[in-house]
Formats: structure tokens, C-alpha cells, sequence
């Protein structure tokens, strides 16, 4: 039995055969669709749940297993890792993350807004590479403003910054601006942001982190 | 024609086939091994550059993209990503990074120890769950210690930590202990530590950071 988000089913049709049991639901029903797994998984179905990138950041591996954990259920889960959206998104700019970097979420819906300022402030004021997930939402366009002034506190306005939209989805799109200009990009609900260290530099449509090595 | 570090070809040896040129030169010959890379690629040559993980990932795309910066080089360089250390061990462990996490290579041959300080402070302070890359090598085995007092004025002593060696290459080994226990487990060069945030817990052999879903 496969359980997924629709577009992430949809994604996988070809892989996905007419013998499986396909249950798709929406884009906010995360606990439900766990609920649907886990339950037929007790009936003693094969199941696989299905998340984009990496299932074990911000994905639906850590709902699965805290939904085992909280009914001490005697359930073998394997996590299959996957490459997330920064390492993705990465690899379109250059290599932006060659050093230590941070990965953000800035979506407000599970954790106080308070939390998520502390953590940009101390990654800004840290010079990490810091990867931005769900940056922006037709509901929430506040939030990347005020990353921005935070990053803008520690960080040049012309440190380097990488937006790039649906990476490795066939319908990619990717921009290298700067902090000051960051704002007059698109930014959706597909897109993950890079923002340089004190390092970062560019070069022709590459966004680059050095590592320190002397060439 | 094929170049990299003599363990990764190794592992390769099944998709190498013979017609192809294969270099492979010793771990710390980085720069060296670029330069070989790059001259084939100016040559005509089309060369693929083997990195273990995520080549951005304190791998050698960077080094590639520098060179062809430094140089002004005309080479088209596509960076393909993989699935990071983090990433990998962080399956093994189960979910440890479905909230906001940090990188950090514990590693000062090319980046100054007060900088890496620095930044375990503030990701520490920020309570963000911490993946330590390099974390001990024979020669360099009081960073962790260091590291792990640092961890211990702002984490308590019983945050999960998650200890994966070798993971994904057949040979792979995992742990779950914490902050208090830690350092009386192995950890070598090919050893990615985790460090789970304020809200971490285990549950049978599995470490879990929640992301905020009520169950
Ligand atoms: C709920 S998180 C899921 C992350 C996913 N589990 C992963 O590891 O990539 C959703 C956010 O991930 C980022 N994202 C996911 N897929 C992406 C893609 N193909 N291109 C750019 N960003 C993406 C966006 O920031 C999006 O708002
Ligand atoms: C120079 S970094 C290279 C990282 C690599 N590019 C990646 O993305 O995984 C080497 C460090 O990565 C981590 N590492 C690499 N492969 C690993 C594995 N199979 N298991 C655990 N840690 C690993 C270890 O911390 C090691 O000291």
C-alpha cells in the first residue's frame, strides 16, 4: 500500500502499479494520512509512506515514528533517507553549502514565531550558511521580511543569496541575488532560500561557500 | 575519466568499466586531485569527480567551483547531490532532525577552532539539533570533548545523542546515548554525531525530535 500527498503521488505514478492500494489525501492531513498507515500497517499490510526530499526533515518520518512511539507499538519502520531541498537546491546554485550551515523553517504553524527568531538571530550572528524552508505562503508573507532584517543586523547587504523554485522537478528555477535585493524574487511554497556566510562569493551563475583550502 | 579518494573508487568498482580512466590519489591530496580534474576537463575530457555524500557538503564541489573561479575557467560543471552524512546517519537513528538542525564540521585544519566555537555556542543557545561532522580523528580528539562542554551549559544531560558510524556502507554501526554518556562510545573519522534539540526523546532504539503535530 503506498500513502502519500496527492502531487507527490502523482509524481510516482509511473513507479506505482495497478495492484497497490493508492491512498492520497490533501496537503494538510498529515496526521490522518499517518493514522491511515499505521493502522493498515498493524493490519499487517507492506506500506510505504511517501515524502518529497528527504522524509526526515520537516517530512513525515518523524509522524510516523511519534505516532509508534506514543502507542509503544511493536511496528518495524525502516527510514530510506532522501536528499533534501537545501543539498537539492544547493547543487543547482554551486556550492553554496561547503560549510557549516543551518536549516530553518520558517513556517509558523508548529512552532512559536519567537523560537524561529532566536534561531535566525544566532545563526546570522554565528556566519552559518542558513537554508530556508517554507519561506513564504500565500498566508505568510511576513515572515522571510523579518528573516531578512535579522540576516541584515549580521550580514552585508551584498552577501550572496540563492532562490531556487521546484529544484530537480523538472520545472526548476533558480536566481543568485544579495540580501538587499532578495525581496524582488519570487518566493513560493516550493522554493528554498540560501544565504551566504561571510565568505560566500559569485561567480557567472554560480553561488560559492569556500572551504578554506589554499588553491 | 573517473577522479577520486582510493576508498571511494573502490566502493565504485562495480560502475567503473574498463575503458574508463581512473585516477585516484590519497586522502589529503584534495587540491591536487581538482587540479588533475579540472586540467583533464580543459583538455576536452569529460570527467566526473567522485565525493562521498553530498559533493556541497564539505565535499569537492566546492574545491571544483573555486578553481574554475579562480581561473575564470569556461567548464560547464554540473554538481549531481547526494544524500549527506546527516542525512543518512539521521535515518538510521530514526527522525532526529524533523525540526530546525546545524552542521558543523569539528574539523580546525582550515577553518580557526574560535570560529567553530562560535558557532556550537550559538547553534547550542538556539537549541537547534546538531549534526557534528569530523568529529575525531586520531590526531584531533579533544575537539568532541570541547564540543560536548559547550553542549552541556545550554542542553541538559540527558539529550539524546545518536552515534552512527560508517552508515550506509555495509558495514554501518549506531548508538543512542546522551550528552552525559557520549564520549564513552567510538567515534572515529567516519563517525556523524547528532544531537537532539530540547524536545528529542528515544523510544526503543529509535531517537525522535517532534516537529509540533498533536497527535
Ligand atoms: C514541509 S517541507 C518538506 C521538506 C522535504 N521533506 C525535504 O526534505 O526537502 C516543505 C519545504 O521544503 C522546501 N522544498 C521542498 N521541495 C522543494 C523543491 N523541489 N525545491 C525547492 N524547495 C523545496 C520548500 O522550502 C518547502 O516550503
Ligand atoms: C570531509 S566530510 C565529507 C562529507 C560528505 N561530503 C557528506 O556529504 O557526507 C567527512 C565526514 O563526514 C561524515 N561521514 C562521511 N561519510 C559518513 C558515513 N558513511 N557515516 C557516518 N559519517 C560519515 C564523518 O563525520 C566524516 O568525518
Amino acid at each position: 500500500m503506498v500513502v502519500g500527498y496527492n502531487t507527490y503521488i502523482d509524481l510516482l505514478e509511473d513507479l506505482i502499479d495497478e495492484e497497490q492500494e493508492v491512498i492520497s489525501t490533501g496537503m494538510t492531513k498529515e496526521v490522518d494520512r499517518t493514522q491511515l498507515a499505521v493502522e493498515a500497517a498493524q493490519d499487517g499490510k507492506r506500506v510505504a509512506m511517501i515524502s518529497s526530499g528527504d522524509a526526515g526533515v520537516y517530512g513525515m518520518a518523524g509522524l510516523v515514528l511519534e505516532m509508534v512511539a506514543e502507542n509503544e507499538l511493536d511496528l518495524s519502520v525502516e527510514i530510506i533517507p532522501g536528499i533534501t531541498a537545501a543539498n537539492a537546491a544547493a547543487s543547482t546554485l554551486g556550492a553554496p553549502l561547503m560549510h557549516d550551515y543551518a536549516v530553518i523553517s520558517l513556517s509558523d504553524l508548529l512552532t512559536p514565531w519567537e523560537v524561529i527568531i532566536d534561531r535566525l538571530e544566532k545563526a546570522a550572528a554565528g556566519d552559518f550558511v542558513i537554508a530556508l524552508y517554507n519561506p513564504k505562503s500565500k498566508q505568510r508573507t511576513e515572515q522571510i521580511k523579518e528573516a531578512r532584517n535579522i540576516f541584515l543586523k549580521h550580514k552585508a547587504p551584498d552577501t550572496p543569496v540563492g532562490i531556487v523554485r521546484s529544484a530537480k522537478r523538472g520545472t526548476e528555477e533558480m536566481m543568485i541575488t544579495d540580501l538587499e535585493n532578495m525581496l524582488n524574487h519570487e518566493i513560493n511554497m516550493v522554493t528554498t532560500v540560501i544565504i551566504g556566510n561571510s565568505e560566500t562569493f559569485t561567480f557567472a551563475d554560480l553561488m560559492i561557500t569556500p572551504r578554506g583550502y589554499e588553491l
